[in-house]
């Protein structure tokens, strides 16, 4: 049983035309869910816990007393992780302690300390930087419950400083996932609720009398879950709206083309809407990627979703060298970007929008999404032309700090007393003379 | 003529619920804006420099024959420049060299040279730091035209390394306004169009025939730019849609009254929903200060916007002391912090929300505003909770490096492979395991 997946060739002259095409996907903006999203937030910012109960009940089926009755007390995420056989539970810990060390680097590299520098007249100038006092991570239930985004989520925040970390997992029927849990304990998060959908996204940005109020919402939920996200952004933060994965594999035709194959089997496989494409220089090798993806199809309990995946979304794409296939690479501005050459630094240097670059052929996508360390929350959707992926510095903020000496003051007054004067705000400009001498 | 300023006392048992009532704003959720952007965004998108032209003749009564002809060469950008008397002039430059100093400074201090590090087992874990390739900035024409907001978009867009930034300022009835362009110039903008409203934010977004596509749009504007940036967000990056200014002045009693007074006038003048609000211990310097407001109302231009700002939403708070002071700043979370104190650094280390913080008498807002260096682009309505001044990270990316050796994929390919099996991703799991020798 075949797949037939699109071929392109960048020697062809709508080349450009045909990848846009397939790049192309549009988030559908169902206006029927924007408004239930904006009815549920309305009735949690109005009547706080009796409106999160009720909607919890009717769409997870349960029947919760209270809000209180909702929340998993440490001691249950603990038990959860007793009950973890050694193995699974050895792995979670190992991906957890190199999650928090690859972070714990970041924290130290990307200027949290803050600076601060006196100029010569004595006037001091400089930036604080401090972490989210709280913090709320959604973790989408059922199918899609993984646990290495909650370590992903929340390892970030706990490293940044932030003191309170809110979990929300919807449990349809009350059916918990233990990996979950254990996640949960293992990440250090604070309180755990089992709510999910609009309403988790309301209780958390408005707070009710059970649940805090938290600075900031991350992680993925469902579209109820993005409408709502996109509604109460700037009463609180966000993340990025997340769309489906996509893994890019630049090729130079020398790794084992069963081992390309399953990496892009490993990013159809999330979802029908996931997408993998290969560039690769050799056509022959192209040949060689495509028979082992017939021939490796056939093993994969997930070959339904990944053969939908590949059909719609996949490409194999001749590239004329690796040169071109990082400057086409730069316009995919993929999630993952995958170089397993020879040479990859050579060609890695060539790339400026990227989510993530895993470098060689050993390193593939499957190891940076559960234990390389980096964070496998990640811009899609070419978002990485100007967005980041998860990190500490989404768990902190900073100020400007402005000391201007009386000297200073007597400088920068005039300066500033003339361009208030040119913007006319003459208080600007006064409160700025009332400093000079 | 005297100002009826609210006065409100922490030792009030109703507070805290005074306090949230003053801060208490929501901008206006006008579905008829919100729909007019979205007509105007799809129009752009379908029709491109057509109909960006038409709006732009329509709205701002213009007659121009191309949107080619809407863009002020940079010629004209530099006789604007001359143009300028040489006060002004010089003004300008001092203080755009300042922003620019302090932004070069920030770029080092925050890690924008990224990190890397190899484990025992030759893995090699990092971050690579690039700026967006391109960058609009739209400046609001008209009355609420400040080049010095010129100055604070472009400059730190030019220090993170973005070759290309696109500025956008409507011109109704084609009037021109000489320090935008000149700021323009000094600040290095690349290229200017004389196009505003929804339509150039739709221009920058999507691209034309003749306007650039962009990667991200900053700056602030009216109802219909904030709903469209809104709208486009995903599709390019926005800052954060701004509320109203804010000022909040923590005082202990000993600075001029006269002194304080103008500091929330200089607030107060921006518009009628600017926000000012003292926090003192000493309710005799509280009066003190009110009777300044009354003595210097009278010389103020724009007195009536002062009085409307400083009525309807202003605030004179008698506190039980500085440390309660503090306390109440972290909850309102300023946009601007005035600490006006003899020991302003005890207090500022009580801080953690505030976009930026001025230190002492002599830091009046006004120069922080104008020329100190840092940004005056900063988070309002609480935002400062969960964001920050804009700044050089705002044009610069980030990619996780991660490039795994032959050694490393032996132990991280067995702890990802079952973690992999535990949430049903097999792909992920052989992908893994073909790692392995």
């Amino acid at each position: 049983m075949t797949i037939q997946i699109r071929t392109l060739d960048s020697a062809q002259a709508d080349f450009r035309q045909q990848l846009a095409h397939v790049l192309a996907f549009e988030a559908a903006e169902d206006e029927a869910i924007d408004r239930a999203a904006a009815t549920i937030l309305a009735a949690v910012k109005t009547r706080g816990d009796a409106a999160v109960l009720e909607y919890t009940n009717k769409f997870d089926r349960l029947q919760a007393g209270s809000v209180a009755a909702l929340e998993i007390p440490r001691a249950q995420l603990l038990a959860a992780l007793e009950a973890l056989p050694a193995s699974r539970r050895g792995a979670l810990q190992t991906a957890a302690d190199r999650v928090r060390a690859y972070h714990e680097r970041q924290k130290i590299e990307c200027g949290s300390a803050g600076f601060s520098y006196t100029e010569a007249d004595g006037t001091v100038l400089g930036q604080k930087v401090t972490p989210l006092d709280r913090v709320g991570i959604y973790v989408p239930g059922g199918k899609a419950a993984y646990p290495s985004s909650v370590l992903m989520n929340a390892i970030p925040a706990k490293v940044a400083g932030v003191a309170d970390v809110i979990m929300v997992v919807p449990t349809p029927d009350g059916i918990k996932n233990p990996l979950v849990l254990a996640a949960a304990a293992i990440a250090g998060v604070d309180r755990v609720f089992t709510i999910g959908g609009a309403q988790a996204v309301g209780a958390l940005a408005y707070g009710t009398d059970t649940i805090p109020a938290v600075d900031k919402i991350v992680g993925p939920g469902n579209a109820y879950v993005a409408a709502a996200k996109r509604r109460v952004f700037g009463v609180v933060g966000i993340d990025m709206i997340a769309g489906p994965s996509e893994i890019l594999v630049l090729c130079d035709g020398s790794t084992d083309p069963d081992w390309i194959a399953m990496d892009l089997f490993s990013q159809a496989e999330h979802d029908e809407l996931a997408q993998s494409i290969l560039l690769c220089p050799d056509a022959a090798y192209i040949d060689r990627v495509q028979a082992s993806i017939d021939k490796l199809i056939g093993d994969m309990p997930r070959q339904e979703v990944i053969r939908t995946s590949l059909t719609n979304r996949g490409a194999l794409v001749k590239v004329r060298d690796m040169a071109e296939a990082c400057e086409i690479a730069n316009f995919i501005a993929a999630e993952h970007l995958e170089i397993s050459a020879a040479e990859p630094q050579r060609w890695a240097d060539l790339i400026r929008h990227a989510g993530a670059m895993f470098l060689g052929r050993y390193s593939s996508e499957a190891l940076g999404d559960y234990c390389a360390g980096p964070n496998h929350v990640l811009p899609t959707s070419r978002t990485a032309r100007f967005s980041s992926p998860l990190g500490v510095y989404d768990f902190q903020k900073r100020s400007s700090m402005i000391h201007v000496s009386e000297a200073g003051a007597q400088t920068l007054g005039k300066v500033a007393a003339e361009l208030a004067y040119g913007e006319g705000l003459q208080a600007h400009a006064r409160s700025a003379e009332y400093r000079l001498k």
